[in-house]
């Protein structure tokens, strides 16, 4: 019998009525469940119908947990990117299952992907050595590139504030492809990018002030240090999405924090934590007034047409002086210190959040146009100042006219309403702007919520990036993981579904639709790579008197050629192109006893060098489980003794078959003896 | 009214009933969600009791599904370990969630972590250093400390197979402590350790053959490659597990593959895949019947007593001749190609995988005592040759009499009972040994299930680790993750439960009940650190001409100095110690432009060395957000320029704000133009 939509409406209700009716009995249920250690009692789940050793019967949960799993064989219907601090890395997960579905390497030595450092392909490598020279990078904000708005799946940008980097990723092929080393700047704290009418513009904050140029010559020895960060500036840049030219940067007042673009493509402001550039501790939180500066981008493209604008020692990048006084810039005053700011998805407003103020400042971006105008006075583009908790860091938003901001001292979630918040900022008393606040565990920095970065937000799913889980997980030592937390924001109160233990250190998340990736490819078109090694061109060619380029092609399990003759103190480069053609077919490259991997995905060609350093024979061998055969795709280097060569020498603890040691451990207990 | 059991048992069977009663039109609520991408129908999930927007009500789940469900704070009855190919890391997971608690650095550069490599800390980067030089690593086997047959929880051990080294990780910290390089070996896959009494011994299998000494003597530079790998051999190693030190090396006949050990401390085993050392593919596939070799312990150590070994090259390390004929070894016959071995939890047989035959090899270890006293023809210790399926490559047991092998090729699990199929092979037409195929996606190669590696199997989860995961997540570039599907092995069925992505490139896992890893601390003693800095007593000190030690202690959020000077050209050691003593309470040490970045853990003292090779101001700073300040967290080091020093020279890209790109992209054509 087909029933109708009525029907089901009540027939659910009376099923919720029995679900609540079961709950007191069943609570008993999960009492001995949780003994055996089956199921707990704390999130959303109700009960368990028995069957423990026949798992055949169905059992109760909430609708938001049932919503948050993705079964087995289906997709997520978001897809996040997250930071992950000085792991370098960007990931990707899938919401809501919160499962990683790859790393992407970028400011890291990926000995996996053979990505960057002294294991990794010669072309990243050589990325990474460009860009500055180091590996290491301190990833923060990821955004997606955009087109009127919303995201068009092209790209993502990530900062290295360690070393004052920016990288794009394609999102076509999720590798990275460009790494921009900004001038003139020591550190990067923010990024944000264009959202309107494209990604256009990226833009990075750099937090640190330095002398400028940055070359020694201000140094006093002996000098007060205090007073010599009065000469230390910073910089807001901009970089060419489409080409990672660095465009412009204009020198601003303070330090900068993090930062945001406006939806109509007018605007990009940061944040400032450290107005009179101190020190230390107390001289960097001492002015009672910060603000959120603002950069009028048209301004400032007229400026440099008109060029007006330096330079600063030998770099040729225009710097333009947005410092207080300047028609380029306007400082709105926010209550302190301010940290993350974002705009509301309807475009209206930026939201800045207090850190150690408890207050949010509401900044009304028409108004900051007549503060440009000069029609009005910097503090009145304030449209509303709520208080909202102890630590508010970062504010998400779900398109139905309410925000969520993480309290990192609170440890909680507040959800809140904009426009009752301009209310009641004016004066209404009736108005409660406050919605609710959910404890998260534990200490939130960022959140992000599902499409809240655009114009388009679907106000479905809200992650807490919570920077201590404490007691949440099971125990593997000092070294706790970070908790992310899924909450579920369809409803009129967030509840909560899911905690996700996370790895070193990730910043902020951004969280699209994933039918907005839309330019995904699955294997390589060997037409792209000018060193693609067609089958039947493989080879080995001495191109000099130490200098030999191997020409090698996998076709699971056959490598090709199987083996090759070097001599001692060769430098040898090894050109590998995967030409299996299959989705997912994946080959690897390892040299053994050379410190060299590679994965090299179907279709793609990499490149690795390295030294024959020792005579003797190496195989190098598939680390890509590909085929039954897998094993057996394995060749050999056979290396010729070259008389008079010093040999790199086999390390003393190889030959006696001693350990090498942990230094930091030599003084510690043994294990379960302490 | 407080119920009964029996009361509880009746209910439930009336809900399970309406359950599946509300199935039919449940369905239909299915179809209308999915279209929203709330829900798909998959796996287990049955129902959901509507109210997308108001996740107040309850949905109904199989109770395979619910079971894998742990609640927010709460934690998973199992903790995991993983191997990570040659992204070089230990994973620790929960189960039955799956998320991954922590990764451990072991043979690789983590830049987060500040582990190896370039970014790294000193003691961990000489810890690498010594052990052969190479950063990169492929783990293949990690295994637990076992005490009487059952894990002990003081350490895991993993192989690098690409550099023949073996890892301990401290099981109290999560941390490395010890890497041997084997001598005399060029790779090794398999590892296994002693579970009987206890580890003690720490066993490695070489793969590849190699001429012994690998020194070039052997090699002719126009030789037939072909006969030369008659001249290669393989070595089986065993490792004191407390020391860490290489005790002796069996050279075996053909190469080794994987290896096991049983529950009386008698024997290890490995697999043999290339009984005539083959050099390709179809030379390395050719031997019909291969066999797994059985080292007999207690006769190597007379051996080693009774002088009855040699050493190879310079190496000091006794190597005992286990060929054919040596009384040493016994060479049981397995078709063809083992793969995987493991021990039957009763400690009765080790059970060998086919991969090239479709068969699975049960041996009788009293048998292969019998052989070893010549009693018994190798041929005769097979209890049992079971046709399983296409591809076996790995068997796990759940204690209740019955294996779960992994079919590579078939894609599937088969579940089948070890009793049965001796039976079976004995001649009984009765008995039907494979009791279920569960189809997995796709391509398994190792499964784990819970203790199953111990004589205390608890037969509740099984993870198959497949290799491919095709089209079972979102789409993420060709680099697909493998796909770790749990298996709920409760009940007679097996029952696919949920779908997992992994990166790059797991091969085993082993998994304990929680309680087995007992040791573990959740903060540092100081007083174990030699270099640990006490509050007071921190400071700069110039060592020499060109040498600078920095004395360094973080208290959230406040570091101490918060400035030092250096001139260029100085080598600068700091030494930073946590003082803080709050659980959790990490701080990260971040040198800008010096590509340098450490995680110090509450209580942990940790060093890291670099060059001043720029004059210049440069802030370090905390890399975990610690504190509401933690942005605070920072401080200078003032580089003074020396006349005549060549500094590090700024890159040309930094100057100009042109991008570094990654050469391989440069003839793609744009994201979303193809
Ligand atoms: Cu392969
Ligand atoms: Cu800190």
């Amino acid at each position: 019998m087909e029933k109708n939509e009525d029907d089901l409406t009540k027939e659910e209700d009376s099923q919720i009525q029995k679900g609540t009716t079961r709950r007191g009995f069943l609570s008993t249920m999960a009492k001995i469940a949780a003994g055996a250690g089956l199921i707990g009692s704390g999130a959303g789940i109700e009960a368990l119908s028995g069957c423990a050793k026949a798992p055949t019967g169905t059992a109760t949960v909430s609708a938001a947990v049932a919503k948050a799993i993705v079964p087995p064989g289906k997709w997520d219907k978001y897809m996040g990117f997250w930071s992950a601090g000085p792991s370098g890395e960007v990931r990707v997960k899938g919401i809501p299952s919160m499962k990683t579905l790859l790393r992407i390497p970028v400011f890291n030595n990926d000995t996996g992907r053979g990505y960057g450092g002294p294991s990794g392909d010669d072309q990243s490598a050589k990325m990474l050595e460009d860009a500055g020279g180091y590996i290491e990078g301190d990833t923060h904000h990821p955004h997606i590139s955009y087109a009127n708005g919303d995201f068009d799946g092209r790209y993502c940008f990530i900062n290295d504030k360690s070393a004052g980097r920016i990288a794009r990723i394609r999102l076509d092929y999720f590798q990275t492809d460009a790494i921009t080393a900004l001038p003139n700047v020591s550190a990067v704290h923010g990024l944000c990018v264009q959202r309107y009418p494209k990604t256009g513009y990226v833009f990075a904050a750099s937090e640190f002030e330095v002398p400028m140029p940055n070359d020694g010559r201000d140094i006093v020895p002996t000098g007060n240090n205090a007073a010599q960060t009065k000469n230390y500036w910073t910089l807001l840049s901009a970089v060419d999405g489409e080409t990672m030219a660095v465009k412009w940067q204009v020198m601003v007042d303070g330090n900068q924090d993090n930062m945001t673009t406006d939806y109509k493509g007018l605007y990009v402001a940061a944040t400032c934590y450290n107005a009179d550039k101190g020190w230390d501790v107390s001289t960097m939180t001492k002015p009672p007034v910060m603000w959120a500066v603002f950069v009028n981008i048209q301004r400032v493209e007229a400026a440099i047409k008109a060029g007006k604008y330096k330079t600063i020692g030998k770099s040729s990048v225009p710097v333009l002086d947005g410092r207080h006084g300047s028609d380029l810039t306007a400082y709105i005053p926010v209550e302190k210190d301010p940290h993350g700011i974002s705009p509301t998805p309807d475009g209206k407003y930026f939201v800045a959040n207090g850190k150690l103020a408890p207050k949010v400042t509401v900044i009304d971006l028409e108004k900051v146009g007549q503060v440009f105008e000069k029609k009005l006075k910097p503090k009145d583009a304030v449209a509303a100042i709520l208080t909202v908790g102890v630590g508010p860091l970062h504010t998400v938003y779900d398109g139905r006219g309410n925000a969520y901001t993480t309290l990192f001292v609170d440890s909680q979630m507040v959800k809140w309403n904009i426009e009752d918040a301009i209310k009641a900022y004016n004066g209404d008393k009736k108005v409660k702007p406050i919605v609710q606040k959910l404890d998260v565990q534990y200490q939130p920095g960022h959140n992000a919520a599902t499409q809240s970065d655009t114009n388009h937000p679907t106000g479905e799913w809200l992650v807490s990036l919570n920077k201590f889980s404490k007691d949440r997980f099971l125990p593997v030592g000092p070294r706790f993981p970070e908790n992310d937390q899924l909450i579920d924001i369809s409803g009129h109160k967030m509840v909560l579904v899911s905690d996700n233990p996370v790895y070193i250190e990730p910043h902020q998340a951004t969280i699209a639709l994933a039918d907005r990736i839309k330019y995904v490819k699955k294997t390589y078109d060997p037409k792209y790579f000018a060193n693609h090694i067609a089958a039947g061109t493989e080879g080995v060619k001495r191109i000099g008197p130490h200098r030999v380029i191997v020409r090698l092609t996998g076709v699971a399990p056959i490598l090709t050629p199987v083996y090759f003759h070097v001599k001692e103190g060769d430098l040898v480069t090894v050109i590998y192109s995967n030409n299996d053609t299959v989705e997912n077919l994946a080959h690897g490259f390892n040299m053994t006893m050379h410190g060299k991997n590679v994965n090299i995905d179907p279709g793609e060609t990499k490149e690795v060098t390295f030294t024959a350093d020792r005579a003797g024979v190496y195989w190098y061998y598939c680390t890509i489980f590909c085929h039954a055969l897998h094993l057996e795709m394995r060749g050999r280097m056979i290396v010729e003794k070259v008389p008079g060569y010093r040999s790199r020498p086999i390390k003393p603890n190889r030959l006696s078959g001693k350990p090498s040691l942990h230094e930091r451990f030599k003084d510690f207990p043994e294990v379960g003896k302490a």
